[in-house]
């Protein structure tokens, strides 16, 4: 039996206390949880120097050093996502649409756990313990497999909970932590569909390709982000700029950031001009196809690459179409599912993009930026999905539940 | 570019028009599809024959023959059938759950088609125009890939569908057939995740294992069932043997028949004399344990491969338990997560029975032979889901849609 074997089968192990606990054990381990953190500050911080260290020696990128930067105020703030978590209702155990059929029989669905849930993810520690908050609420076991560059934090905080846990009586195996980095323990952590129920991988695309091609446990795909914003003939030309600043620059190195416009032909030599230069103030770097250099000379030339880019940058690319046909055309072609908007006065095209747009989330006249599980009112968020199977958009507590029919009788027999 | 990748690119072509098709067109070619399959019954019956022959040659088994085989009245009934669907409430476009958030956003979720399905099944011929209708009704594009055994009636269903889709102006290939049946045709189906969304394998274990462990595609698992009946102590006696004569022997050979019997040891001596004879009269082979055998001569010696089998015929087993912890511990060990029952007259049993059997559907005091879509008022089925994610249970409309964001604003930006 393997190292990652012996994992899955406690995971298994786990999941039947853990399916038992009640919703007020729950928030009170949670609210434990959060306090222990506050004061295992000194040990998370110690590990996570030894992360800081290596990362500086091996030239790690400066926005992934900042990534895997822990301090004491960003402990509080994780210990603060797990109290909400604890204040969200408690989706488990809800009844949907019971109905009571001709012969009698009551069906209905239970929401429930799903089971076992394992999170694959890269350099941010703070995942580990936004992740155990959001399955220990749902009742889900979760195996957490984090980047080697962080392993040292996310090992501190993972004993921190663990410790907790079991203070509180309650299995410290229902958060597991795979404790081998090589690539070898990923693969085969992506196999074990008899003992873990979904697999959710947060990272980039690396990541998210390697487990579409070797998982065969269900997948749950939080996908890259090649946003548009298509600026219709009709759009107001203040908001547009503002809307595609804020998508640009708000935040840079996010999914739900714009990286690429798509300006109707008519509009564009009205707006090219003002918005390629309050894009120059921000920085920005802009590309674009012939007809948008017509239109303003700080446009260079975009390579053919540049249409399926999600640059994560201050980048931005340009493309100028004849009408809305060849807008969505080319939003369906180019986009990963993601989130599009259209900025548009005419309630014809918008209802059009709204319906002809492939993706999880579709605009009208707002900065793709929302795109949020907090945005969206959920409290709280454990990745975007692009896929289009159980869940799609950013994913709450919700998506980590699943259901089963109950059905009650008295007696029936099928004829 | 190999064949198979041809027919993914035709699929993805054919989407584009398919996600525009409104509801009366929709159903308007559901009836006249469902006119021409009758209007081709010689055709069809025709190419039938050579299947039928080639079976017979093969030496088919009894059981496999007579679902292989078609004739006039069952060609009425696949007609009929898409009449159904014709008739059913349109599920896509629906808005669920707008909201309106405190920035003045109107967040709601759409329902829409998931694109591009396939559906890998056996030998059942009339697979092909029900899986058609369901994925059509949603405004899905569906891929078809039948066992080779039905190759020739397959192909002649879907001739005539193509048929009369191009005669009433819609791209016949919503509709593709793969027409090499070898088993790397199969795999290579199995891994084109560029083209195809979700993968639905509807036949035996063999089947859904090969789609699991080589599937690139998001697959919704339509699995096989090794059903239990829990007789607790306080089950009626006269009502338990009704209901275990209906699942057992209502019908053999389908995935919710019951195929294992645990029963409470304060019971057993009265139950199992009247209850094997019962079996007995019906033709039934009964295998148990120790305990089990003592209270009757009928039942024959259980090897411990019995608990995981799926008979699929007129064979049950018996396992006699000390109390409802044994029994639950008992089917969550064996089980395969299809339909579970209890018979009981004790609240505290039937509740905690509901509670933690792992299963699709768990049943108080009824047949596990209602898992069906259409048992469940769906008025259709796609098949019945094993797993957690997305759907779990019988499959009717919903379980092909998916849903996106639609975000609407009048020019919020994210602060």
């Amino acid at each position: 039996m393997t190292y990652i074997e012996t994992l899955g089968i406690k995971a298994q192990q786990a999941k039947k206390g853990m399916m038992k606990l009640g919703t007020q054990q729950k928030n009170d381990a949670l609210l434990a949880v959060a306090q222990g953190l506050i004061q295992d500050t000194d040990a998370i911080l110690e590990a996570n120097t030894i992360d800081m260290a290596r990362g500086i020696e091996n030239g790690m990128d400066p926005g992934l050093l900042d990534r895997l930067k822990l301090d004491a105020s960003r402990i509080e703030g994780i210990a603060q996502g797990l109290e909400q978590i604890a204040s969200l209702p408690d989706p488990i155990g809800e009844i949907l649409r019971m109905q009571k059929r001709p012969n009698g029989l009551m069906i209905g669905q239970k929401r429930v756990p799903i089971g076992v849930i394992g999170i694959i993810f890269e350099a941010r520690p703070n995942v580990s313990a936004d992740a155990f908050g959001l399955c220990f609420k749902t009742n889900n076991v979760v195996i957490l497999k984090g980047g080697k560059d962080a392993i040292h934090s996310i090992q501190a905080l993972c004993a921190s909970i663990r410790h907790t846990l079991e203070v509180q009586g309650i299995d410290p195996d229902c958060l597991l932590l795979v404790e081998e980095t090589s690539r070898e323990a990923t693969v085969e952590l992506m196999k074990q569909h008899q003992y873990i129920d979904v697999l959710i991988p947060r990272g980039g695309a690396g990541l998210i390709q390697s487990v579409v091609m070797n998982a065969t446990i269900p997948v749950i795909e939080t996908g890259t982000g090649n946003c548009h914003i298509f600026v219709d003939e009709t759009a107001d030309l203040e908001k547009a700029i503002e809307i595609i600043l804020n998508a640009k620059t708000q935040r840079v190195g996010v999914c739900n950031a714009a990286e690429s416009l798509v300006i109707h032909e008519e509009i564009a030599p009205k707006l090219l001009p003002k918005l390629t230069q309050a894009l120059i103030e921000k920085e920005v770097e802009i590309v674009g196809d012939k007809k948008a250099r017509a239109c303003s000379s700080s446009i260079q030339e975009a390579e053919p690459s540049d249409w399926g880019k999600e640059y994560l940058a201050l980048k931005i690319s340009i493309k100028v179409v004849s009408d809305i046909d060849e807008a969505i055309e080319h939003i369906n072609r180019y986009n990963t599912g993601h989130s599009e908007a259209i900025l548009t006065k005419d309630y014809d095209h918008a209802k059009q993009f709204l319906e002809e747009v492939d993706a999880a989330c579709v605009y009208v006249n707002a900065s793709t930026r929302f795109t949020d599980g907090f945005e969206f009112g959920f409290g709280a968020e454990i990745g975007i999905s692009t896929q289009k199977l159980h869940a799609r958009g950013p994913m709450g507590l919700l998506a980590l539940t699943s259901t089963k029919y109950i059905i009650l009788g008295d007696g029936q027999v099928r004829k």
